[in-house]
């Protein structure tokens, strides 16, 4: 088999020469949705169908400052099931005890959740290529209906000689066992990724590929871990690998793209011309460094182009997915306001702007047809046009009660339960008390997202006096009560009134980090209205609340950052509450750690000196001494 | 000549089966510069060099919410030089007398600032297709060394039948006379775009570009206006057009992407491999809705992978710019601080996290071979590794003199004249006295942009006392001083605080003005950070504040909106300041379009009646009443 790499693109120029144009577009309003084909892990009965595969959770998260709780976790995960990706993947489950915990709530729940149409997703935990990592994957997610274990290595040659320290010979046979390993505990669905594909030899993928599927290796992902592709030379890879590798008819080829050079969605759509039938991506583009692919515009461009323009891969051409588009936008906001990672205002589909036209004194082009500038409506991505266009807005003042409230969360798309709206309705009269105009429908969400971050807290504020200005000396007074439900206050002074607050809780709660970021933003127009802040912290290194995790990539230790959210009409209030929020979820964190270690602890006595794999899932494990 | 729409993606697919794969990908620290090709309208002597043709003054001002100041146009067109571009599109000189006089003051000066190896960017005002506009166009950049007109009239079906209303012959019609118009009146370097290209019928095109060339067009730009276009489809366009139209080897063929599937970046390359020489792009990739093709997305795609990826067009296909990347990050925070459009953390090459990988306990992999998960460095972008790493970070403190300011400044990038200067270290001093720990590199650059809002301020704060919390009522004291040097203050409460404050600004202003958007974050880590405030506000609707303009793409006047910023130590001074900032902005505007409006009248009266092609300058104009 020989693999030529000397360029050919003037191929891809004689194919451009005749592409397909629609003359005339049309904005999709309502996306139409064909069946979904029946689930079996190496093959889709219909190959026009294109599997969605969100990992949000997994290589989202790990964005700098994007931890989230399992409890968040597990409201993302029902609204991707909602937004109907194929697969979820829940997170890396041998990271840390609370990673372990949210992919297996995950699985046991939503994992099971089957709906009408007998759809449930998919739910897959990453794992190195190493048995500990496996077990603890399948441990997380054999509870699911469909589970799928995620196993990879990195395959290019500055990664195996960097990294790895390992031959190629050596790194075949990793993988190799890994994939058996994985079958021998009893998963069927096997998902294999070659690291740093992008980078890699293409013989070499071809051979560790090939390997793999013997082994029983149903999806094949390829990932450009750095971002390193052109469209067409990652198009380029996928092609020769779905024609080269020895058993492709027997797996489904899998895209996963990095964003270093803005081309993820372009080289994902790229490998789904030629075949790819699965693409891996994160609401809003998430991840490290520059993100991944965004689920919203591969979705969106295939809704729109899926049916005239990917004809390059296997069956009709005629791409679809069975994405239920109306549901990006609530997702995107949720995603977007759980892991702290704003989009910004001109984001392709879910961006501020991207539906906001310079508005005119007359609007006429827009009004007329609004297809002269839009390809798509924002209805068709769950996104209603603000109140000044449809004049539908909503406004609820002190008076309304706890009905009206659930009434409209429910309609804006939140499903709350007893607790959680008997919260905000208390939250929602204390606002309200002061906001005489009443709280439009972005002001009650900014609620629900400040009361999520106040759910199961272990400190609450229940006092704030503050005195700045332009002369004069900050000072600010705060008063909090405890888990243990004694009440404490300290008066302090600072640079500016922010840092006099922070230090006074700082105070009170006697914890040990630092501030990494500081936002702060209205919630909608007008001076009244009302801020949300969001804070991201950190545990101070070696210090009492450290919180180390698994990095999957670098297989090293990373302290955990996590991000807090408050909101009131009242700024000073709005981020005393965003940094509790924050230290709250640390705190949380910690103590399910300590559990965890206490209990392995315990189980360690039992079986006298006996290690379990558990009670080292949270140790470190370096490359080398592994495999 | 026949043009086939059938589709051809099999070509494609045999294209990608041999797409040449660099192995081993070392990151860039530098970027090896070739020399400049000498510039000629219609030509490049080396059929290799892509020109970046810059639009973030127009297309990316034309945001919601951008709006620059003349001065904060000058700035960025002086940054614009420094990076290299060859064409700088200054705006549309038509919209309003504040957006003409940009024009010509970027024309006339940086236009004219001819670099030790010869390079001067071009000047390039956009105009429609009308007299009127191509001659305000032509009288705004003809004091450039090498003035260029961009007119523009749409050619796809929907726009020409509900925009335009007019039939395609009629369409070829004004575009031919206008380019026709634009060479009557000396100018010699002409580009013309058919706006929404990428919804067009290709014959169409044909047909239109064919006859422009004959009166003397030089470049030829094809927008995908919509952002409708996969790359393989756009990359199509560009070649049929490239090999079919009449005249096409004495024009530049260039591309102008809009973003709105996240796609800009893409089509940009795959029109770069079809043969295009000149791209379109904003830096930051701003622009209205989903914004532009990023100019640092294209221009490190290039860097990377020009001399290998790019074999379709004429030349060897070994491209390259002449773009120095060192100045990307000091440009893009520069667009970013003055237009108020904030880049997401994960934005390629640019985002706060584009660069920043979750730290771990060891960072062995990094440090060991940072090429690893880098593909750049973020030093060839210009952007130092922060000061915990580099260790060399310097902190300037009370003490520190205005030289050392000075000099520091210098070494970050920021070139201040002496006014300048001496304004940014009196604020320095204010706030050093506050924050005991000393400024840092990135707080004193918040100072530097704090004071470019206030240069020229017609009203300034003097005084603010603020008091909040919890419980209580919000209340603050505002004093100020206004251009008449009276100190006025009021005492005023709120809702929140920044409510109390804005309302007091109101009243002591007496203006009429909304808020849009509010932000603030923190400049840097840890509670004791500078915080930089960002406002938009929008004069309200028929109000004595109020700014029309005229948008370039529907024609209709548009209100402008104005953004400001303010940093300090204390929140609430520094959203006083950017409040003050941003109302400065809108003051300064109105005063221009009055002292125009008032010449205008004089000159009216002296022509008894003669109505001036510049007193029309600022009425609405529509499409049907002209051509």
């Amino acid at each position: 088999m020989k693999i030529s790499t000397s360029c050919a693109l003037a191929a891809f120029l004689a194919a451009c020469s005749s592409a397909p144009t629609a003359l005339y577009a049309t904005p999709v309003d309502t996306v139409v949705r064909k069946p979904r084909p029946r689930y079996i892990p190496g093959e889709i009965p219909d190959p026009d169908y294109v599997r969605i595969f969100d990992t949000t959770l997994r290589d989202g998260e790990q964005s700098p400052g994007a931890t989230l709780t399992s409890q968040e976790k597990l409201e993302i995960a029902r609204m991707l099931a909602k937004l109907g990706v194929d697969i979820i993947e829940a997170g890396f489950p041998i990271a840390s005890p609370d990673d372990f915990a949210a992919v297996k709530q995950i699985g046991d729940l939503v994992g099971n959740e089957v709906d009408d149409d007998g759809y449930v997703p998919v739910i897959c935990g990453l794992s190195r290529a190493f048995p500990k990592d496996i077990e603890r994957a399948w441990d997380a997610v054999k509870g699911a209906k469909y589970p799928r274990i995620h196993t990879f290595i990195a395959t290019s040659p500055i990664h195996m000689e960097t990294k790895l320290m390992k031959t190629p010979d050596e790194v075949v046979e990793i993988a190799v066992n890994a994939v058996k390993f994985a079958k021998s505990l009893g998963c069927n669905d096997i998902e294999f990724s070659p690291e740093d594909a992008g980078r890699s030899d293409p013989e070499f993928l071809l051979r560790i590929l090939s390997a793999v599927i013997k082994e029983g290796a149903t999806t094949l992902n390829i990932p450009d871990t750095t971002g390193w592709n052109m469209p067409w030379e990652f198009g380029g890879l996928i092609k020769t690998l779905r024609e080269n590798v020895e058993g492709a008819d027997k797996v489904v080829f899998s895209t996963h793209c990095q964003n270093d050079l803005g081309l993820a969605t372009a080289n994902s759509l790229a490998g789904a011309l030629n075949g790819a039938r699965q693409l891996e991506c994160t609401i809003n583009g998430i991840g490290e460094r520059a993100g991944n692919a965004s689920l919203e515009e591969i979705v969106m461009a295939l809704a729109l182009k899926g049916d005239s323009n990917f004809q390059g891969g296997p069956g009709t051409g005629r791409l679809y997915t069975s994405i239920n588009p109306v549901y990006i936008s609530p997702t995107s906001k949720m995603v977007s306001e759980y892991t702290g990672m704003i989009c910004q205002p001109h984001k392709a589909i879910v961006g501020a702007n991207a539906f906001k036209h310079e508005s005119g004194i007359h609007q006429d082009g827009m009004i007329k047809n609004k297809s002269t500038y839009e390809i798509m409506t924002p209805e068709s991505i769950g996104l209603m046009r603000g109140d000044s266009q449809s004049g539908a807005g909503i406004v609820l003042g002190k008076h309304s009660g706890r009905n009206a409230i659930g009434t409209r969360l429910k309609e804006l798309g939140y499903d709350l339960d007893q607790d959680k709206l008997n919260a905000v309705f208390d939250r929602f009269k204390q606002v309200a008390e002061k906001k005489k105009g009443g709280l439009e429908d972005e002001e009650l969400e900014a609620l629900v997202l400040d009361q999520a971050g106040m759910t199961n807290s272990l400190w609450k504020i229940t006092g704030l006096q503050v005195s700045t200005g332009m002369s004069g000396i900050p000072t600010a007074t705060v008063k909090m009560i405890g888990p243990d439900m004694v009440e404490r206050y300290v008066a302090t002074t600072g640079t500016g009134p922010v840092d006099a607050v922070y230090k006074a809780i700082d105070l009170i709660l006697g914890v040990s980090v630092e501030l990494e970021t500081y936002q702060m933003s209205a919630v909608n127009e007008g001076i009244e209205a009302m801020a949300v802040t969001r804070v991201t912290i950190s545990p101070k290194e070696g210090g009492p609340n450290d919180a180390p995790s698994i990095n999957a990539q670098s297989g090293e230790f990373t302290n955990r950052k996590f991000s807090g959210s408050g909101s009131d009409t009242d700024i000073m209030t709005s981020s005393a509450r965003a940094y509790v929020s924050a230290i709250n979820k640390l705190l949380s964190w910690n103590a399910r750690r300590s559990q965890k270690l206490a209990a392995d602890q315990t189980k360690l006595d039992a079986d006298e000196g006996k290690i379990t794999s558990e009670s080292v899932a949270a140790e470190p494990m370096s490359v080398t001494e592994i495999a």
